[in-house]
Protein backbone atom coordinates (compact mmCIF):
# COMPACT_ATOMS: atom_id res chain seq x y z
CA UNK A 1 0.00 0.00 0.00
CA UNK A 2 2.89 2.40 0.84
CA UNK A 3 4.25 1.44 -2.46
CA UNK A 4 1.05 2.21 -4.44
CA UNK A 5 0.31 5.85 -2.88
CA UNK A 6 3.63 6.76 -1.77
CA UNK A 7 2.26 10.04 -0.22
CA UNK A 8 0.48 8.15 2.35
CA UNK A 9 2.60 8.12 5.60
CA UNK A 10 2.82 5.74 8.56
CA UNK A 11 1.65 6.88 11.96
CA UNK A 12 1.70 4.86 14.58
CA UNK A 13 -0.04 1.24 13.47
CA UNK A 14 -2.29 2.40 10.86
CA UNK A 15 -1.68 4.34 7.52
CA UNK A 16 -2.66 7.88 7.31
CA UNK A 17 -3.32 10.34 4.66
CA UNK A 18 -1.40 13.34 6.42
CA UNK A 19 2.12 14.27 6.44
CA UNK A 20 2.17 15.75 9.89
CA UNK A 21 6.21 16.63 9.41
CA UNK A 22 4.57 19.09 6.51
CA UNK A 23 2.28 20.75 9.23
CA UNK A 24 5.38 20.92 11.50
CA UNK A 25 5.27 18.07 13.69
CA UNK A 26 8.57 16.42 13.67
CA UNK A 27 10.78 14.16 15.62
CA UNK A 28 11.70 15.42 19.20
CA UNK A 29 8.72 17.28 20.67
CA UNK A 30 6.57 20.04 18.60
CA UNK A 31 4.91 23.04 21.21
CA UNK A 32 1.26 23.19 20.12
CA UNK A 33 -1.43 24.38 21.78
CA UNK A 34 -3.62 21.37 21.80
CA UNK A 35 -7.39 21.67 21.57
CA UNK A 36 -10.05 19.50 22.59
CA UNK A 37 -13.81 19.01 23.58
CA UNK A 38 -16.62 18.84 21.15
CA UNK A 39 -19.46 20.59 23.66
CA UNK A 40 -16.50 23.06 25.46
CA UNK A 41 -14.09 23.74 23.68
CA UNK A 42 -10.43 23.99 25.82
CA UNK A 43 -7.19 25.00 24.66
CA UNK A 44 -3.52 24.22 26.68
CA UNK A 45 -0.06 24.30 25.55
CA UNK A 46 1.14 20.41 24.85
CA UNK A 47 3.89 18.76 23.42
CA UNK A 48 3.21 16.25 20.94
CA UNK A 49 6.51 13.71 20.84
CA UNK A 50 7.76 11.74 18.15
CA UNK A 51 10.10 9.57 19.26
CA UNK A 52 11.27 6.86 16.48
CA UNK A 53 8.51 7.49 14.32
CA UNK A 54 5.91 7.28 16.48
CA UNK A 55 3.82 10.61 17.86
CA UNK A 56 2.20 10.30 20.78
CA UNK A 57 1.12 12.31 23.88
CA UNK A 58 1.30 12.74 27.84
CA UNK A 59 -1.67 14.99 29.93
CA UNK A 60 -1.31 15.26 33.03
CA UNK A 61 -4.05 13.87 35.06
CA UNK A 62 -6.67 16.24 35.88
CA UNK A 63 -6.48 18.89 33.30
CA UNK A 64 -9.31 19.49 30.62
CA UNK A 65 -7.41 18.31 28.56
CA UNK A 66 -7.15 15.21 30.07
CA UNK A 67 -10.19 15.02 31.01
CA UNK A 68 -11.68 15.39 27.75
CA UNK A 69 -9.29 13.40 25.60
CA UNK A 70 -9.79 10.67 28.18
CA UNK A 71 -13.58 10.44 27.03
CA UNK A 72 -13.33 11.77 23.20
CA UNK A 73 -10.22 9.96 21.76
CA UNK A 74 -9.63 13.65 19.86
CA UNK A 75 -7.25 15.97 20.12
CA UNK A 76 -5.78 18.74 17.90
CA UNK A 77 -2.68 20.34 17.50
CA UNK A 78 -2.15 23.77 16.83
CA UNK A 79 0.67 25.17 15.30
CA UNK A 80 0.39 28.88 17.14
CA UNK A 81 3.43 31.93 16.55
CA UNK A 82 1.73 33.79 19.36
CA UNK A 83 3.73 33.92 22.23
CA UNK A 84 0.55 35.75 24.46
CA UNK A 85 -1.71 32.63 23.35
CA UNK A 86 0.83 30.45 24.97
CA UNK A 87 0.62 32.05 28.36
CA UNK A 88 -2.97 33.30 28.26
CA UNK A 89 -4.10 29.28 27.28
CA UNK A 90 -1.73 28.46 30.23
CA UNK A 91 -3.92 30.25 32.57
CA UNK A 92 -6.75 31.34 31.75
CA UNK A 93 -9.86 29.94 29.42
CA UNK A 94 -10.24 31.44 25.93
CA UNK A 95 -13.06 32.76 24.40
CA UNK A 96 -15.48 30.80 22.59
CA UNK A 97 -15.31 33.28 19.88
CA UNK A 98 -11.09 32.60 19.69
CA UNK A 99 -12.30 28.51 18.55
CA UNK A 100 -12.90 27.68 14.57
CA UNK A 101 -14.46 24.29 14.10
CA UNK A 102 -14.06 21.93 11.35
CA UNK A 103 -15.67 19.10 9.86
CA UNK A 104 -14.07 15.27 10.67
CA UNK A 105 -15.91 11.51 11.08
CA UNK A 106 -19.29 13.61 11.54
CA UNK A 107 -17.77 15.69 14.47
CA UNK A 108 -17.38 19.33 14.11
CA UNK A 109 -13.98 19.56 16.20
CA UNK A 110 -12.35 23.12 17.77
CA UNK A 111 -9.33 24.55 16.10
CA UNK A 112 -7.78 27.63 17.27
CA UNK A 113 -8.50 30.31 14.90
CA UNK A 114 -4.95 32.09 15.35
CA UNK A 115 -3.39 28.47 14.15
CA UNK A 116 -1.38 28.69 10.97
CA UNK A 117 -1.78 25.18 10.67
CA UNK A 118 -3.84 22.48 12.71
CA UNK A 119 -3.56 18.33 12.84
CA UNK A 120 -6.47 16.72 14.34
CA UNK A 121 -5.84 12.77 15.88
CA UNK A 122 -7.89 10.42 16.86
CA UNK A 123 -6.13 9.33 20.17
CA UNK A 124 -5.29 5.33 20.10
CA UNK A 125 -3.64 3.01 22.88
CA UNK A 126 -4.73 5.36 25.74
CA UNK A 127 -3.27 4.25 28.93
CA UNK A 128 -4.14 6.23 32.17
CA UNK A 129 -2.20 6.06 35.01
CA UNK A 130 -2.07 7.68 38.48
CA UNK A 131 0.00 10.44 37.15
CA UNK A 132 -0.84 10.68 33.90
CA UNK A 133 -2.51 9.64 30.37
CA UNK A 134 -0.10 8.24 27.33
CA UNK A 135 -2.03 7.73 23.79
CA UNK A 136 -0.64 7.28 20.49
CA UNK A 137 -1.80 9.45 17.92
CA UNK A 138 -3.08 9.35 14.30
CA UNK A 139 -3.35 12.01 12.40
CA UNK A 140 -6.81 12.00 10.76
CA UNK A 141 -7.02 15.58 9.28
CA UNK A 142 -4.92 18.99 9.03
CA UNK A 143 -4.75 21.85 7.34
CA UNK A 144 -3.16 24.97 7.31
CA UNK A 145 -4.51 29.15 7.27
CA UNK A 146 -2.98 31.03 5.07
CA UNK A 147 -3.88 34.01 6.35
CA UNK A 148 -1.78 33.33 9.56
CA UNK A 149 0.96 31.96 7.32
CA UNK A 150 1.88 35.01 5.27
CA UNK A 151 4.25 36.43 8.12
CA UNK A 152 7.10 34.24 8.39
CA UNK A 153 8.02 33.34 11.45
CA UNK A 154 11.88 33.84 12.62
CA UNK A 155 14.00 32.04 15.37
CA UNK A 156 13.23 34.72 18.25
CA UNK A 157 15.25 34.48 21.61
CA UNK A 158 12.51 36.66 23.26
CA UNK A 159 9.39 33.82 21.80
CA UNK A 160 11.66 30.86 23.02
CA UNK A 161 12.39 32.82 26.28
CA UNK A 162 8.43 33.08 27.30
CA UNK A 163 8.10 29.59 26.47
CA UNK A 164 10.50 28.57 28.51
CA UNK A 165 9.28 31.15 31.35
CA UNK A 166 5.59 29.35 31.44
CA UNK A 167 6.77 25.93 31.91
CA UNK A 168 8.67 26.90 35.00
CA UNK A 169 5.67 29.09 36.02
CA UNK A 170 3.69 25.40 35.92
CA UNK A 171 5.85 23.80 37.85
CA UNK A 172 6.32 27.09 40.58
CA UNK A 173 2.51 26.83 40.65
CA UNK A 174 2.80 22.98 41.56
CA UNK A 175 6.00 23.34 43.81
CA UNK A 176 6.46 26.71 45.25
CA UNK A 177 10.32 26.31 45.07
CA UNK A 178 11.81 29.19 44.65
CA UNK A 179 14.46 28.29 42.43
CA UNK A 180 12.09 28.20 39.43
CA UNK A 181 10.88 32.46 39.97
CA UNK A 182 15.47 32.89 39.69
CA UNK A 183 14.61 31.28 36.27
CA UNK A 184 11.27 32.84 35.49
CA UNK A 185 13.03 36.40 36.00
CA UNK A 186 15.98 35.49 33.72
CA UNK A 187 13.49 35.01 31.04
CA UNK A 188 11.78 37.78 31.33
CA UNK A 189 15.17 40.37 31.05
CA UNK A 190 15.09 38.12 28.07
CA UNK A 191 11.70 38.84 26.50
CA UNK A 192 12.06 42.03 27.26
CA UNK A 193 15.58 42.10 25.48
CA UNK A 194 14.81 39.76 22.56
CA UNK A 195 10.85 40.17 22.00
CA UNK A 196 8.37 42.18 20.16
CA UNK A 197 5.08 43.82 21.49
CA UNK A 198 3.57 40.47 22.39
CA UNK A 199 6.54 39.42 24.28
CA UNK A 200 6.24 41.69 26.66
CA UNK A 201 2.68 41.61 27.17
CA UNK A 202 3.06 38.13 27.20
CA UNK A 203 5.65 38.51 30.55
CA UNK A 204 3.39 41.22 32.47
CA UNK A 205 0.60 38.98 32.08
CA UNK A 206 2.30 35.55 33.31
CA UNK A 207 3.93 37.78 35.93
CA UNK A 208 0.69 39.32 37.11
CA UNK A 209 -0.42 35.19 37.67
CA UNK A 210 2.42 34.24 39.49
CA UNK A 211 1.81 37.39 41.93
CA UNK A 212 5.43 39.02 40.83
CA UNK B 1 3.75 58.72 -1.45
CA UNK B 2 2.61 56.26 1.05
CA UNK B 3 -1.24 56.60 0.24
CA UNK B 4 -0.72 55.80 -3.48
CA UNK B 5 1.69 53.07 -2.89
CA UNK B 6 0.15 51.83 0.69
CA UNK B 7 2.45 48.21 0.15
CA UNK B 8 5.27 50.29 0.48
CA UNK B 9 6.70 50.16 3.91
CA UNK B 10 8.84 53.17 5.62
CA UNK B 11 12.29 51.49 6.26
CA UNK B 12 14.64 53.97 8.25
CA UNK B 13 14.89 57.20 6.45
CA UNK B 14 14.10 55.69 2.92
CA UNK B 15 10.75 54.28 1.31
CA UNK B 16 11.41 50.43 0.06
CA UNK B 17 9.21 48.21 -1.52
CA UNK B 18 9.83 45.48 0.78
CA UNK B 19 7.86 44.84 3.85
CA UNK B 20 10.43 42.61 6.05
CA UNK B 21 7.77 41.55 8.31
CA UNK B 22 6.62 39.18 5.66
CA UNK B 23 9.70 38.16 5.51
CA UNK B 24 9.96 37.17 9.45
CA UNK B 25 11.73 40.45 10.43
CA UNK B 26 9.94 42.36 13.39
CA UNK B 27 9.92 44.21 16.04
CA UNK B 28 12.61 43.07 18.99
CA UNK B 29 15.79 41.07 17.51
CA UNK B 30 15.16 38.53 14.84
CA UNK B 31 17.84 35.46 14.94
CA UNK B 32 19.34 35.27 11.27
CA UNK B 33 21.93 33.65 9.62
CA UNK B 34 23.76 36.98 7.87
CA UNK B 35 25.28 36.33 4.73
CA UNK B 36 28.15 39.01 3.44
CA UNK B 37 31.35 39.20 0.97
CA UNK B 38 30.68 39.95 -2.91
CA UNK B 39 33.99 38.12 -3.62
CA UNK B 40 34.24 35.35 -0.68
CA UNK B 41 30.96 34.54 0.72
CA UNK B 42 30.48 34.58 4.43
CA UNK B 43 27.77 33.39 6.75
CA UNK B 44 26.87 34.29 10.91
CA UNK B 45 24.40 34.21 12.98
CA UNK B 46 23.38 37.99 13.42
CA UNK B 47 20.29 39.43 15.09
CA UNK B 48 18.33 41.76 13.20
CA UNK B 49 16.90 44.20 15.44
CA UNK B 50 13.93 46.62 15.05
CA UNK B 51 13.15 49.03 17.98
CA UNK B 52 10.49 51.87 17.23
CA UNK B 53 10.35 50.86 13.46
CA UNK B 54 14.03 51.30 12.91
CA UNK B 55 15.65 48.11 11.96
CA UNK B 56 19.24 48.55 12.56
CA UNK B 57 22.55 45.65 13.30
CA UNK B 58 25.52 45.56 15.41
CA UNK B 59 28.65 43.67 14.40
CA UNK B 60 31.02 42.87 16.49
CA UNK B 61 34.70 44.47 15.30
CA UNK B 62 37.01 41.65 13.98
CA UNK B 63 34.65 39.23 12.65
CA UNK B 64 34.09 38.70 8.75
CA UNK B 65 30.81 40.16 8.64
CA UNK B 66 31.51 43.14 10.20
CA UNK B 67 34.84 43.76 7.67
CA UNK B 68 32.66 42.83 4.51
CA UNK B 69 29.53 45.33 5.90
CA UNK B 70 32.71 47.91 6.51
CA UNK B 71 33.40 47.52 2.75
CA UNK B 72 30.53 47.05 1.26
CA UNK B 73 27.86 48.50 2.92
CA UNK B 74 25.49 45.28 2.16
CA UNK B 75 24.15 42.44 4.06
CA UNK B 76 21.24 39.83 3.69
CA UNK B 77 19.65 37.91 6.39
CA UNK B 78 18.84 34.53 5.67
CA UNK B 79 15.90 32.54 7.74
CA UNK B 80 16.97 29.42 8.68
CA UNK B 81 15.07 27.05 10.36
CA UNK B 82 18.14 25.04 10.55
CA UNK B 83 19.50 24.58 14.13
CA UNK B 84 22.75 22.84 13.12
CA UNK B 85 23.50 25.48 10.34
CA UNK B 86 23.53 28.04 13.00
CA UNK B 87 26.49 25.95 15.32
CA UNK B 88 28.48 25.44 11.64
CA UNK B 89 28.02 29.14 11.05
CA UNK B 90 28.82 30.07 14.08
CA UNK B 91 32.21 28.28 14.38
CA UNK B 92 33.41 26.87 10.90
CA UNK B 93 33.34 28.74 7.52
CA UNK B 94 30.29 27.18 5.27
CA UNK B 95 30.83 25.88 1.91
CA UNK B 96 31.00 28.00 -1.17
CA UNK B 97 28.64 25.27 -2.70
CA UNK B 98 25.91 26.33 0.34
CA UNK B 99 25.44 29.89 -0.85
CA UNK B 100 23.31 31.32 -4.10
CA UNK B 101 23.92 34.32 -5.80
CA UNK B 102 20.98 36.83 -6.90
CA UNK B 103 21.15 40.19 -8.60
CA UNK B 104 20.85 43.00 -6.91
CA UNK B 105 21.70 46.53 -7.83
CA UNK B 106 24.32 45.48 -10.91
CA UNK B 107 25.98 42.90 -7.90
CA UNK B 108 25.49 39.08 -7.56
CA UNK B 109 24.53 38.75 -3.86
CA UNK B 110 25.24 35.72 -1.60
CA UNK B 111 22.37 34.72 0.21
CA UNK B 112 22.09 30.70 2.16
CA UNK B 113 20.45 27.79 -0.62
CA UNK B 114 19.00 26.60 3.08
CA UNK B 115 17.05 30.03 3.93
CA UNK B 116 13.16 29.92 3.86
CA UNK B 117 13.27 33.61 3.24
CA UNK B 118 16.34 36.66 2.76
CA UNK B 119 16.18 39.98 2.70
CA UNK B 120 18.96 41.86 1.64
CA UNK B 121 19.84 45.37 3.32
CA UNK B 122 21.37 48.22 2.22
CA UNK B 123 23.26 49.70 5.46
CA UNK B 124 23.51 52.88 5.55
CA UNK B 125 24.48 56.16 8.48
CA UNK B 126 27.41 53.07 9.57
CA UNK B 127 28.82 54.34 12.98
CA UNK B 128 32.28 52.50 13.58
CA UNK B 129 33.36 52.44 17.45
CA UNK B 130 36.22 50.86 18.87
CA UNK B 131 33.89 47.62 20.13
CA UNK B 132 31.45 47.30 16.83
CA UNK B 133 29.68 48.75 13.96
CA UNK B 134 26.00 50.38 14.23
CA UNK B 135 24.51 50.48 10.84
CA UNK B 136 20.59 51.41 9.70
CA UNK B 137 18.96 48.87 7.55
CA UNK B 138 17.00 49.64 3.98
CA UNK B 139 16.30 46.47 2.05
CA UNK B 140 16.48 46.24 -1.07
CA UNK B 141 15.36 43.08 -2.20
CA UNK B 142 13.80 40.16 -0.78
CA UNK B 143 12.56 36.46 -1.72
CA UNK B 144 11.20 33.19 -0.19
CA UNK B 145 12.68 29.94 -0.94
CA UNK B 146 9.40 27.83 -1.65
CA UNK B 147 10.93 24.55 -1.27
CA UNK B 148 12.29 25.23 2.25
CA UNK B 149 9.08 26.54 3.36
CA UNK B 150 7.09 23.69 2.78
CA UNK B 151 7.32 22.13 5.81
CA UNK B 152 6.33 24.70 8.41
CA UNK B 153 8.57 25.61 11.21
CA UNK B 154 7.38 24.59 14.60
CA UNK B 155 8.24 26.02 18.46
CA UNK B 156 10.45 23.37 19.58
CA UNK B 157 12.65 24.18 22.85
CA UNK B 158 15.47 21.39 21.62
CA UNK B 159 16.18 24.12 18.50
CA UNK B 160 15.35 27.03 20.64
CA UNK B 161 18.22 25.71 23.39
CA UNK B 162 20.65 25.24 20.94
CA UNK B 163 20.24 28.68 20.06
CA UNK B 164 20.99 29.68 23.49
CA UNK B 165 23.75 27.03 24.09
CA UNK B 166 25.48 29.17 20.67
CA UNK B 167 25.20 32.47 22.28
CA UNK B 168 26.84 31.28 25.99
CA UNK B 169 30.00 29.17 23.45
CA UNK B 170 30.59 32.56 21.94
CA UNK B 171 31.02 33.77 25.09
CA UNK B 172 32.54 31.27 26.82
CA UNK B 173 35.31 31.41 24.14
CA UNK B 174 35.94 35.50 24.87
CA UNK B 175 35.64 35.18 28.77
CA UNK B 176 36.68 31.62 29.78
CA UNK B 177 34.07 32.22 32.64
CA UNK B 178 32.59 28.72 33.46
CA UNK B 179 29.28 30.08 34.82
CA UNK B 180 28.54 29.95 30.46
CA UNK B 181 29.75 25.71 30.82
CA UNK B 182 26.50 25.39 33.20
CA UNK B 183 24.34 26.83 30.94
CA UNK B 184 25.86 25.20 28.33
CA UNK B 185 25.74 21.72 30.12
CA UNK B 186 21.52 22.73 30.78
CA UNK B 187 20.60 23.31 27.31
CA UNK B 188 22.51 20.43 25.72
CA UNK B 189 19.88 18.70 28.23
CA UNK B 190 17.15 20.65 26.67
CA UNK B 191 18.15 19.75 23.32
CA UNK B 192 18.63 16.04 23.74
CA UNK B 193 15.10 15.59 25.21
CA UNK B 194 12.94 18.39 23.01
CA UNK B 195 14.98 18.41 19.47
CA UNK B 196 14.99 16.28 16.83
CA UNK B 197 18.69 14.99 15.45
CA UNK B 198 19.50 17.86 13.91
CA UNK B 199 19.51 19.39 17.15
CA UNK B 200 21.40 16.76 18.71
CA UNK B 201 23.67 17.03 16.23
CA UNK B 202 24.16 20.64 16.71
CA UNK B 203 24.85 20.15 20.08
CA UNK B 204 27.75 17.27 19.66
CA UNK B 205 29.36 19.64 17.20
CA UNK B 206 29.00 22.56 19.66
CA UNK B 207 30.58 20.18 22.26
CA UNK B 208 33.32 19.07 19.76
CA UNK B 209 34.30 22.66 19.43
CA UNK B 210 34.51 23.79 22.76
CA UNK B 211 36.14 20.33 23.39
CA UNK B 212 33.60 19.18 26.44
Amino acid sequence: MTELFPEYTECGSEFSAVDISSFGIRDGISETIVSTGLEHPNAAPIGIIIKGGRPFVRLFKGSHTWANVLKEKYLAANIVYNSLLFVRSTFFDLEPSEFDYVPVRGLSFPILKEAAAWVIFECINVKNTDQALVADLVPIEAGFNEANRKDLPVPNRGFNAVLEATVHATRYQLSGDEKYLELIRHYETLASKCGGENEKKAMKLLYKVLEL
